[in-house]
């Protein structure tokens, strides 16, 4: 049983009618209930909670993180930032959706300027997702691609560093193609990006996306719930140590 | 329940008296056993048996092929090579362990000139084997670093392609240092290369040595027991596909 | 001044009268002129020369290869294809250009299903080339993405592993998207493939396409003209040389 | 003719009588005397100058910083370390070299601990640096390996993410290994980093950690002067822009 947090902003379904109209509990809800339904122990947070309900507490009990923001990445608190970051150094997975690529923390963890792509939303395109690595976990159960009807277009170049393996690639028709599925590593956490998502399309309802959030979810899990340290700073040479062999 | 295939090429086991002392049953017994322990359907495969008791029933029927060869690379033939190439293609985990660097199913799924590589073998050296990456699957319950206390020196330059990931490094008091642990896909097959193994020195039976193949295993193994396929060749332009979707 | 061999099979452009309106002295000729007025020293190789033109000697004064093929992939000795794999295990760069994908050379250094990819060809459609690394020496003097008028068909899943780098994705019309400018490194070689160029097509002509191909030469060619080599086999353990310096 | 900012914090040299006595005129002195006599256009800069020596204008005309600090990196004021890196982002190279592994920019760039690694300085002792990958420009020249005779010891686990290429890792007798040369990408700017250089030892005296330094100069400088642009933010889509070919 994964212990997994669904944040979201959760600003557009409360202001915005369109996507109160697809969303009316939140987006978090929505990728929270089918999480619950995979199994999983899910709890969601919001940015008008404390500390935007990422408190020290909730995140030592959080194996995955979820992230969905947009319109207010620079209300999120550089101290949660922060401790997010530290978290994922111990192992926590976390898992970026869509516009999150503009988000404090995945800028900060990924070191580059990821906010930047191309984007319109000329009332919304298909797009086709590209399957680019099937043995991978996360590609588990698909076909070779899939179509989501209705979404903004994203396209390259995306500041992102090379991803250390790229899982799909989204073909748009107005002629753009972004790295839409990416895995990084930072410390001892797992990293994926995923690009659909755009608010006022049911995307989070359809089965492939949902498919792919739980896949990403079993894989950014880390497989001890102990957190991963390292002995760092200054220590003996480890030649001097007896090692307590025998034959050598 | 991973149905594991043990392969050993068998010859020093049978023929020289230090080995032999080590491994009466040969390595694939032991590598066989441990992982009996841990749950798994495993079967052996020796050398001498019809078409290396690698046909393709038993391919079929294998999620992770295990492979150790080291004195009659040359002896394994061409189809059966072929026949294991493929089985990785469609999924079929491959693990290869120590001198089977230099094998032909090594070789041909790399690449590269994998036999390269400085060693010598003064009467065995202890090593030590870094974690590199503690968040991967296969470090699992191991610490920074573990000693191996008799081994065979391997050093760089190692010919192989860049891992896509690089699990671990060994240090040998020779002055030489490894990668010795490193991840590649080729196909939808996961690959795992891991240098210890030395067939005089009982490094089958240590703890952490059976950890990282069981890890392994797991790691490598492919998800779904479905072959991976793709569809290739001439194919319909996907836009003359009705994939019947409203609003499209 | 990089010593270039332009290889090509050179059968289309004899034999179809599409293609020989094109390219009525072959695409070699082509390819081999835009480089020899960027000052380089070309050569051009045909398959139906002795050794297909690759001999030892050719070879050895060779620093980058490209490589053309189609039709007759099986036709190529592997005696030949073996000298071309060493001689980039030496340092030699290798550009693959479009079908080439699914040759001997190819297959053998990426020890995949490199020919396992969509493709069509109804008439020709345009594509659109990203630059996905502007940083990368092959992307130089590029915009952000450049079209070619009429193509083949290509489209994932490429049976490639992992490129070292990603440089360019192909977005086609019909809905298919391509990693089309990958990077790889095989012993001292790097590999550059490169999916444009169906033959009934003026792409060698196009100025963009001619700066890829000019800039994968200065890229895959080495930088000492001298093969690299390693010390590999059974050496004394280093820590009995004196290394002649003071004060360890 | 590179334009190479060579920057150092300079307070050792100052402070340190054994570090005064191997650089009197500090580390950057050094470093640019040898890449001067390369044929590079070296300019230094330091902690003490009014915004450390790199303004905007400055920054401007740099094709390559070098970055060396070990005692004061939190007096480097975030306001020039977020210059250098947007100056990154825009295609300017980065070589940072032993401590600078701990530095805010370093840190900032990779996204990740990179301060964490086990280190020890019982009064030095030799190191030898193996040559990974010979065909990268930064290995040219080199032998298989060669020797520091007096060094801090630094080594794994290094909290760097994993590096787009791996062209050095360094073995020390105390039995620790480090990925010691690791190229990374940020936005359009390559990133070196290379460990040797404790402030009390000769080490950038010698003759193989120049040639290292001035190949990672040559890697790292952009081909072109230019800044590197990308079009970003919200576009019209590339289907309605009227690209001027025929037959389209």
């Amino acid at each position: 049983m994964i212990r997994v947090t669904v944040w979201n902003e959760f600003l557009h379904e409360r202001k915005d009618s369109d996507t109160k109209a697809v969303y009316p509990d939140g987006i978090h809800a929505v990728i929270a209930s089918f999480l619950r339904e995979a199994g999983h122990d899910v709890k969601t947070a919001t940015l008008d909670m404390p500390e935007h309900g990422l408190t020290s507490e909730v995140l030592e009990k959080t194996d995955v993180l979820i992230w969905w923001g947009h319109a207010a990445h620079d209300k999120v608190s550089d101290a949660v930032v922060s401790r997010v970051k530290d978290r994922v150094f111990e192992g926590m997975g976390l898992i970026v959706l869509h516009s999150g690529h503009a988000s404090k923390i995945f800028q900060t963890l990924m070191g580059t300027d990821t906010w930047n792509l191309r984007w319109y939303d000329n009332g919304g395109t298909y797009e086709r997702i590209w399957v680019i690595d099937k043995s991978h976990r996360i590609a588990q159960g698909l076909d070779d691609c899939f179509i989501i009807p209705l979404d903004e277009t994203y396209g390259e170049r995306f500041g992102i560093p090379e991803p250390d393996q790229l899982v799909f690639i989204t073909w748009f028709p107005g002629g753009e193609v972004l790295r839409s599925g990416c895995c990084f590593t930072r410390g001892a956490g797992k990293i994926f990006y995923f690009q659909p998502g755009h608010e006022t399309f049911p995307i989070y309802y359809q089965s492939e996306v949902q498919t792919v959030i739980k896949n990403a979810v079993e894989w950014a899990c880390p497989v001890s719930k102990d957190k991963v340290t390292y002995t760092t700073g200054q220590v003996e040479p480890m030649e001097k140590i007896d090692f307590g062999r025998e034959g050598l």
